[in-house]
């Protein structure tokens, strides 16, 4: 019922969707776009798409489903772009790791009778870099992709059915799907994804001022060092946009961390380290 | 040249070295002890030990090299009872994860031409979790073997000996060694190894007040949520002794990261953000 996918940003996640799409059994036709052209070119090579794209409206518009795999501004210019050039009969999707202001647009420019449908979504999977290289079919298996869909969106049939068929595309990667109200979404993220990302960036960069010059001893850490800063190798440019765009529920997790170590500071030779170090052990029961 | 080494302490890194003696051609006696039984009987059926002692002294005293694998405070107690015990033939080590107190320790109470001697040793391998049944072979294998070695100690002849064979079995277990000050050992691993984990330790405490009453969404973050929260299933019984031997560096590493967190929260909409990305980058740089 997909006759041809458009992913538009073939990066480390548009590249692995196209990946796990072939690897799931989608036979039909996907073509991608990126605004390099060397990333499409490789994820071409990779066996992702099929083709590439020279104009992304063109394939967006030759497309049953739109997939948008770019940062969460350049996810909201296209939903602009895109809104006035498609219809009832598509349905653009996108892996934006903020939802509230996605899901905002979505409601105001898609998701009507005559209006193509958009189901945000948000993949819980990625790598420390990003790029097609880096590209894997199993990058979703075993992880979460989260959707931030509104119920009271009126969608075409056709529509609202290619919504369906995006999901089971999704289980088919291997993804648990849960839906949340996008605020909640966004508080969520701020807590199990973005506060891990500050910290590790906070601690790679206080160690590289501590350590850094003695670059033998950043090895003495061991495994639990290299997990702990593993994430410190994440690029600006990738979290630049979630910063940006969730900057209130990021202020308060960063916040309550801070409140935390210095109550484990203040506490390294009393009984509450032991209740601090308890209620850890709870969080990571089985 | 070393006829019998007791492994006083059958926990998770007594028995891996009991195992990586084996595994690296070590042929002669190995004698454990664990002051609960069961730990001691679980290395004997893994092959890490020879035989189990009924009492620690004597086969401490029966041995050429004496391994204490316990926790800090138990290390600093058995290094009081072995000194009145053990004589310049013989070699007492630790793995303890703290060296100002045990080195001290170590000077006055072994290290001369009529006494045992003491070397202090600090493997940087360890899991989130104790116990014989955890325990590998190859536990060290590609880690750092920390000695806080004085070289002005005067040792007999043959102790000086023991002590170069025990660096070379921990060389054959696929260790790279590295000698420190006690005290910029301390220092060092205040920042590597303590702050890490006392960092997951925070963070999974403040996620499982926030997150912990909905399960499912534990699983929402990820690898990157794994891994900064792995350590978090340490045990305070783990930790206990090193936050309180270790307690002034551990804060002044602590109360940096605060700062630091800070700084960031301050700054996710400014261009200090990318600085703060860039420098963490260069840690992880190869």
């Amino acid at each position: 019922m997909i006759e041809q996918i458009a992913i538009l940003g073939t990066g480390l996640l548009g590249t692995s969707v196209g990946l796990a799409l072939r690897k799931s059994g989608y036979r039909e036709s996907i073509v991608g776009w990126n605004r390099t052209a060397g990333q499409a070119e490789l994820a071409l090579s990779m066996g992702a798409l099929d083709s590439i794209a020279t104009d992304a409206m063109q394939a967006a518009r030759e497309s049953q489903v739109v997939l948008l795999a770019v940062p969460i501004y350049a996810t909201l210019d296209y939903m602009e772009q895109l809104s006035t050039i498609l219809g009832p009969e598509q349905l653009v999707t996108d892996v934006g790791s903020t939802k509230a202001q996605i899901t905002t647009a979505a409601g105001r420019l898609f998701n009507a009778p005559d209006r193509a449908a958009f189901l945000p979504g948000h993949p819980m999977a990625g790598k420390e870099r990003g790029g097609a290289s880096l590209a894997d079919a199993d990058l979703f298996r075993g992880a979460v992709w989260l959707f931030t869909d509104n119920p009271n969106w009126s969608r075409s049939p056709r529509s609202a059915e290619l919504a369906r068929a995006w999901r089971e595309c999704v289980e088919a990667f291997g993804s648990r799907t849960i839906d949340l109200d996008p605020k909640r979404h966004d508080e969520l993220v701020a807590w199990v994804s973005h506060l891990p990302q500050f910290v590790a960036t906070a601690l790679s960069a206080l160690l590289e001022e501590e350590v850094g010059d003695a670059p033998e001893l950043k090895d003495v850490g061991g495994r639990g060092l290299r997990e702990m800063t593993r994430l410190g190798a994440s690029p600006w440019s990738m979290w630049r946009d979630i910063a940006y765009t969730n900057t209130e529920a990021v202020e308060r997790a960063i916040a309550a961390l801070e409140q935390r170590l210095a109550y484990i500071r203040e506490n390294l030779r009393t009984p509450e380290l032991r209740d601090e170090f308890e209620k850890a052990n709870r969080f990571r029961q089985e």
